[in-house]
């Protein structure tokens, strides 16, 4: 039997203080699932174009799926929605563990963050009862600590929080939001978060996530689990060995970057390989919340030299490949190290590490000297840089201040060149795959919603590997750009559900297709909810052409169209963007001149209004 | 109406496994209370003498008191017995915190742990459910994690834990027992714990701590409370500046060691005062837990420069003298990240600091040299060294190996008349009060049972306070036998209540008996009370007497009894400790030339077996 679940959206003014508790509207469901999709279309009607991303006008928006908070493996995420102060375009960040499926049975599914606290504030949800309260107290904390002492202002040890550590605060531009030790990674909502003057979000809830068909539910999460127990890798391997567990294959195929970019597979790398990692560093296998049976994250414990006694929840791949091979170094009590206090600062570790693996590029070109390094010799494969380096971009101090701003704004004041090697697009720092050994990457990158992320276009990781094996038909542009298309809607919907990337890797379209009816009660097919991906896609690009994105935007550093690496698997590689742009433009039905979703596509997908906002900037032209 | 309440002591075997439940029989309590007196007694009756501390013979004892878990304010410790690793002789430490309640709860008035588990372990306590755990997860963990993981590992945020860090693994002498952020520090029974290989006591307790008269319980409280309200220090002063409180009389009156006591009273010591303190770094005002209405301690934050981020719960008193004045350091961050660390590790600040300290001496002295430092300059006033020193001791690597002995150790092995400024007494580092500005004090380090304690054996402070204000007369060794003793015999008692040494000092003694005889049901005056503080110091001292302990060994570091300070109001003062221990061991009954406590006192303290076993050690030659 199907009941009809009521969901609900707290806004929350930090200037006025005022508290709203709104009713989501069962067409929205019905139109953008929730998660991802519902959050696009909030972000694109709340936000006006061109806003600063750290001003009061900016939000913050936390969403939940039909998923979070059921038994639904993968199903402990939330999604934060924000403009990102590191691209100035569209922002998603998503993060595991107890915070989402909490917020979810205190009864939101989305809370949406307006202006700006005069004074360090958190906020505390309590199922019904929501209150703005003093963070003086916790304001300069880590993020370890915030968590611990806002428990125990609030005497509740089961409270779940979501916060920002000093990084955030001091407004750094890729600074996290961190629950437990999981980060909202990527592109800054942590520092919108501290703009706002916002520590912190606390909640409790007693109440449970409602499904509409518990029986169907029921039948849905034992397909589901078929599905992950028929896929021995992501129910074998993978809780051996997490997101490592690709590494051999990835390096052997020179996938991994390398001196930031400038090689592919590391010959060090075998040192930061999974079975090395677990037997040496591994604690034990650590999964988001209960309704998880991956267990993806390694806890990894430093027992000797002088790292001795620093514990990190992971590093996963990302850390591997931005602490380790990009920056050129093996030693991996120090990644553990920068992994860990990247999570108390509240930094991503993908554009922390990629910003020192430029600049230490550009100090061994002679493009920056000591000068501006503060005396620090900058080069690649000094382990003892990573803490300092963090530590200094969390307070934003000496050459921090400099990391503290990303990539492109590093290279826009560096010069010399340095452009071509800035490892970002659109201001976002890349994930670790390089795409002139697998050519469907570039358009993760190169089209991804907020940037060079490694997730938000399609997954690189399962592109990659699924481009391995084809041997030299890899380095071909054929065929590419349909199977990044084919990765990306499914992924916007696994980020709507909410869903975690792993899991979806296991589970058909069809399981999916079958929670997600199951959970609202609206009868979706597996292309239903590829064409509710294509849907959020398209608000997502909307968004960033009303923000001034055209084609032009749509590209990788230099050194992956022109560079290729000297030695290995991808020798004499380059990408061929423009190419794959065409094929990718003409199959999301976006304009193959300006990179404008097409009104017809966006009438077709449900969205007339946003096809009419679209239709005034064909007339623009584009600005740079 | 008074009931009976019956008392359960637990027993676990680590080499066998073997869990018992015991009563504590009923006449037990009437003769020793609880906590330290009963504890004294268990760890007299229970240890063979000779024993290796960190053999399977030694034990650990954890007790609480009638009061613990009960409203008293001051009433949340616990108290660990045991034979010392650094002194060899008889050892209890406190802490406060969740700990101690918590056990109550669970139904455990004392639990003894025996033997050495072949494998790293940890006991597990829910009520009547005991287990012990396998470890391997949390071995090499700091406290701070391994108490996160272990509530995670048992599913129960609400479980409280005391464990051992990466100090106590390693058999550092001086390692502590940490629950939450508090350390039961002094003497190394983290050592001991590490040497049964037994990372934590992780308990959880869904009962009440029952008094024997509620009524009675309840009056009593009030009269507890009115104490504390008619003492504004306590009530009023000591919850803004904590143990700080007094720094500037005692600094202003010579008793602050400085620059490992060459000097008294430091000119750095101004940046070290309360009310400077809170200003700049003070967060919140803690309590241990909710029966306290006072909230000494004092939670530190660095918000600027290289320790920035850096938390502690503290520092208090001991360690800004030990981190602060004794080693010439006015960096305050420093002293934070110093403070945090040793919890985090497991070691006593007190040791830590003192040891650094006199390390520190000897190296400007030239009796040791870079060669031993490993290629460090050991030099007072580097606030560098601070958090170098810890982590090197923790992991007992470098020079930390010898810091890690403590400082009578390092005088044996530096030899060159460092003995006659290893500050400690019978290898236990001394507290931050110099007796040669308050003679009262020198027999509270020269007789207290743990060694160079400065509350087991009375209180310094409370003594230094009383002193100081007595002008010349706190020169004198007359009448300061007297205040010592008076001193001693109380906070005994309150020890075994167990009370916290703040709310004690504004409590009657009138006031705790009436809270003592209220929660057992026995009808105790003060002078009982002070009778069984006589009878817990006078087996305390026979312990140490059967382990060696003779007149000779009641002394203090010679630079305490030859030179005098250059400057200051103590210029000029030595301590007469001949003249003090005569007065002393005639108020005590314990014998002049020997110093072993006399039979007619031991039996007319009820102790009739202790009378005996000492009468056999007045004919054996004392060893050294």
């Amino acid at each position: 039997m199907t009941q009809r679940i009521q969901r609900h959206l707290l806004r929350v003014n930090l200037t006025t203080g005022k508290l709203d508790r709104e009713v989501i509207p069962d067409e929205d469901v019905q139109m953008f699932i929730g998660g991802r999709v519902l959050g696009d279309m909030l972000l694109y009607n709340e936000l006006a174009a061109g806003i600063d991303p750290l001003s009061p006008q900016n939000k913050l928006i936390f969403g939940t799926g039909p998923l979070t908070g059921t038994n639904a493996s993968g199903s402990s995420r939330y999604i934060v929605h924000t403009r990102s102060p590191l691209t100035g375009l569209y922002l998603n960040s998503l993060a595991g563990g107890y915070f989402g499926p909490e917020m979810k049975k205190a009864g939101y599914d989305v809370i949406i963050i307006e202006g700006k606290s005069e004074r360090p504030a958190y906020l505390a949800i309590s199922d019904d009862k929501v209150e703005l309260r003093d963070a003086g107290t916790f304001w300069g904390m880590t993020t370890g600590d915030a968590q611990e002492f806002i428990k125990d202002e609030l005497g509740d040890s089961k409270v779940r929080i979501a916060c920002i550590g000093p990084a955030g605060e001091n407004l750094v531009l890729y600074a996290a939001i961190i629950s437990e030790r999981r980060a909202a990674g990527r592109g800054g909502a942590g520092a919108v978060m501290g703009s706002k003057n916002l520590k912190a979000i606390a909640v409790r809830g007693t109440g449970e996530a409602e499904v509409a068909d518990p029986e169907a539910f029921r039948m849905a999460l034992r397909h589901a689990m078929r599905d992950i127990a028929d896929n021995p890798a992501i129910s074998k391997l993978f809780p051996l060995y997490g997101s490592l567990l690709a590494m051999p294959a990835l390096n052997e195929g020179g996938i991994i970057p390398w001196r930031n970019w400038q090689e592919a597979g590391s010959p060090g790398g075998v040192n930061l390989f999974a079975q090395t990692w677990r037997k040496k560093f591994v604690r034990k296998d650590i999964r988001c919340a209960p309704p998880c049976n991956i267990k993806c994250t390694k806890l990894s414990l430093a027992t000797e030299g002088p790292h001795a006694g620093v514990l990190t929840e992971g590093p996963d791949y990302e850390a591997e490949y931005s602490f380790g091979t990009c920056c050129d170094i093996t030693d991996q009590p120090a990644i553990i190290e920068a992994d860990a206090l990247c999570d108390q600062y509240g930094l991503d570790t993908i554009s922390m590490g990629v910003s020192l693996a430029f600049a230490m590029e550009c100090y061994e070109k002679g493009i920056i000297d000591s000068k501006d390094t503060g005396g620090e010799e900058l080069r690649f494969g000094q382990a003892r840089l990573l803490a300092k380096s963090i530590r200094d971009t969390a307070y934003r101090r000496g050459f921090g201040e400099l990391l503290s701003q990303g990539t492109k704004r590093m290279a826009e004041r560096f010069g010399k060149g340095s452009e071509a090697f800035a490892m970002h697009v659109k201001g976002l720092e890349l994930g670790g795959y390089d795409p002139r050994g697998a050519k469907s990457v570039a358009l993760v990158f190169a089209c991804g919603s907020r940037g060079g992320c490694h997730k938000s276009g399609g997954s690189a990781n399962a592109l990659s590997l699924k481009e391995l094996p084809t041997g030299e038909a890899r380095f071909s542009t054929e065929g590419k750009a349909a199977l990044t298309k084919a990765s990306r809607e499914p992924r916007v919907v696994a980020d709507s559900a909410i869903l975690c990337i792993f899991p979806q890797a296991a589970m058909s379209d069809e399981t999916i297709a079958e929670l997600l009816s199951a959970a609202t009660g609206f009868n979706w097919s597996a292309g239903d909810l590829y064409t509710i991906g294509e849907r959020g896609s398209n608000i997502e690009r909307a968004f960033n052409v009303r923000e001034g994105l055209r084609r032009s935007w749509d590209t990788l550093p230099l050194r992956l169209l022109t560079e290729s690496v000297r030695s290995g698997p991808t020798k004499s590689q380059v990408v061929e963007l423009d190419i794959l742009l065409d094929d990718f433009y003409g199959l999301c039905g976006w304009d193959i001149e300006t990179g404008i979703p097409i009104p017809d596509k966006l009438n077709e997908l449900g969205l007339p209004e946003i096809a009419r906002d679209m239709e005034r900037y064909y007339s623009i032209t584009p600005s740079t």
